[in-house]
């Protein structure tokens, strides 16, 4: 019988601790193929490289593990990989470790989830792995515990039609455990620097401040992450507001 | 007192013939003023300008419109205009109208989409508009009708918080009516172009087709659309699958 087919990609490229930590904690479950951009490509989000072709380069290759890198978005990766690199269909998609948090409005952004949101598309159960610190020498021995331990849950269980995983470790020796969550409601305030480059042009940088919506809900994995626990929120495909299709039904009713 | 102020962008950039429409359908509604990108941004998704600087350039002022453009994505617009450049928050936000269908999955990848998320992610109330034409010349008459309808129906009712409109209008003169749907299940296959450089070298294209997951269901955008109805998918931040947190508690309870 085959080992299973694990297919991993990133969004701070192919060269960051967070994907060789990844690549080392799941290993052991089965047979690994990597597709990762060849550079950073954090804040990508589901975004698509539509204006330019996309190069693609082996650089490693062994029995267990195989290393591609390419000029894409995470996104790109995912679908390079299913359609013109693998000859199997992957049993599972993960995607990080990446080096900084992804909880709350940050899935909206995140070039990992982005990868992790690609796979379930495609109908493959994915997950998304992030360690709470942007740091790029990072601690990442806990995150790769349990990169390990949730994987090996998806490949026995399977995850349901257009859902995936959103995991996000704290940067802690002392993880507490690990909670189910749901993404709280967060947003970045002041978010620009404003500078004058030697020619006296003005330009800006984004930057700024995460602000928790809800600090006192402890169902959120903003929470869950402050307290010192692994978060993991599913997240669905599926953005329909079900919730608001009566009210509109109404305002539209006389059309 | 101060008329509506009205914040438009797009994916497509600030001189596609779509923005150009829907300023001029909204214009009668509203002060407006404008913060695009300077050239095509599209399938950039939520996607932000992190290790880059961003310019931005006023090119247009009287009364009730003002245009600037910016080296950004569209994500990156609403947040610019947000933070430097208007001196008051704007009562609506409206972006598009995207070359281009955004219904079903294209939510994901959607620039046009990733800035009306942006703008309901900071409060305010944001839509997307799309026509079903890639055809730079298309014909925007409806779309502008429409526009105009549900952008006056928004500012006098508001959205809830968290929730944006997602509207998708036919390419066709004979617009049926609106319809109030969820985002259809879909997919993209055979997505890759392959061919050969003049150095003999392989490139990859991104390219593909579309394909409904559920054509015969009738409450999904992609089918008002096939009928001729333009669609509204209210769209919501949180993509928690609460449906899933009670398995998933199970897997992990022996931890």
């Amino acid at each position: 019988m085959n080992k299973p087919l694990i297919l991993i990609t990133n969004d701070d490229g192919v060269n960051a601790k967070g994907i060789r930590s990844l690549i080392a904690g799941v290993l052991p479950l089965g047979e690994v193929v990597v597709v990762a951009p060849d550079s950073p490509r954090s804040a990508q989000s589901s975004a698509l490289t539509v204006a330019t072709p996309i190069r693609v380069k082996k650089t490693e290759e062994d029995n267990n593990l195989t290393i591609y890198q390419c000029t894409g978005t995470p996104a790109d990766c995912v679908k390079l990989a299913l359609n013109q690199i693998l000859n199997r269909t992957p049993d599972v998609i993960v995607s990080g470790i990446n080096h900084g948090t992804n909880a709350s409005i940050s899935v909206l952004y995140s070039g990992t989830m982005g990868a992790a949101l690609e796979g379930c598309v495609a109908g493959i159960p994915s997950i998304g792995f992030s360690l709470c610190s942007f740091d790029p020498r990072a601690n990442f021995a806990e995150a790769m515990r349990y990169a390990n331990l949730i994987t090996e849950k998806v490949l026995q269980n399977g995850l349901p039609r257009q859902i995936c995983l959103n995991v996000n470790i704290p940067h802690t020796t002392q993880v507490k455990g690990l909670k189910v969550c749901r993404q709280s409601e967060g947003y970045w305030s002041e978010e620009f620097l404003k500078r004058q480059d030697p020619t006296g042009r003005n330009y800006y940088w984004l930057t700024g401040e995460f602000i928790n919506a809800e600090p006192m809900n402890d169902d959120t994995d903003q929470w869950a992450l402050e307290q010192g626990y692994v978060s993991v929120v599913p997240v669905k495909v599926d953005m329909t507001a079900y919730e608001l299709m009566s009210d509109l039904n109404s305002w539209f009713a006389e059309k």
